[in-house]
């Protein structure tokens, strides 16, 4: 079975940002008042074959810790979808 | 009333995804055969203050357009969720 996978990589909370930070400070240039605390990240999109929503689940936290995220300034939240289109799932 | 934001920006579909593709070569040296089709992309977390969901949707596409993606190779997808934690809204 393969899933759709959304993987969110962010700064911990206390971590500074610059990039935030600089997106923040053109904010109120561009009009756009009612927008702040700007956190930048990264997200990453794969799939992920495995028998169950668990097992897949379990294979993507692991790849989180040991490649895509510094668990030292970064965290993860991870999002899974079961593909449903029969022709996305056979490719 | 104030909305958190998830804004995930990824390039469009053709367009070449180096870190992507870097990554992808590194899975099956890591054990991770089960994973495939890995795409890198940038995730934004904000704040908008907007007097319903739909109003703060279309600042934030604005903001999508002029700031935070390159139209011509990404797109992106934006996510609100009502700030419901009094503490956190009043902040």
């Amino acid at each position: 079975m393969k899933f759709d996978v959304l993987v969110e990589v962010r700064l911990r909370a206390g971590i500074s940002d610059p990039q935030g930070a600089t997106i923040e400070k053109a904010l109120p240039v561009l009009g756009f008042e009612s927008v702040s605390g700007v956190r930048a990240g990264k997200a990453f999109r794969l799939t992920v074959e495995a028998p169950d929503i668990v097992e897949g689940r379990l294979v993507v936290e692991d790849l989180c810790r040991r490649l895509l995220t510094n668990p030292v300034i970064e965290d993860s939240i991870v999002t899974l979808e079961a593909q449903t289109d029969p022709a996305k799932a056979s490719s």
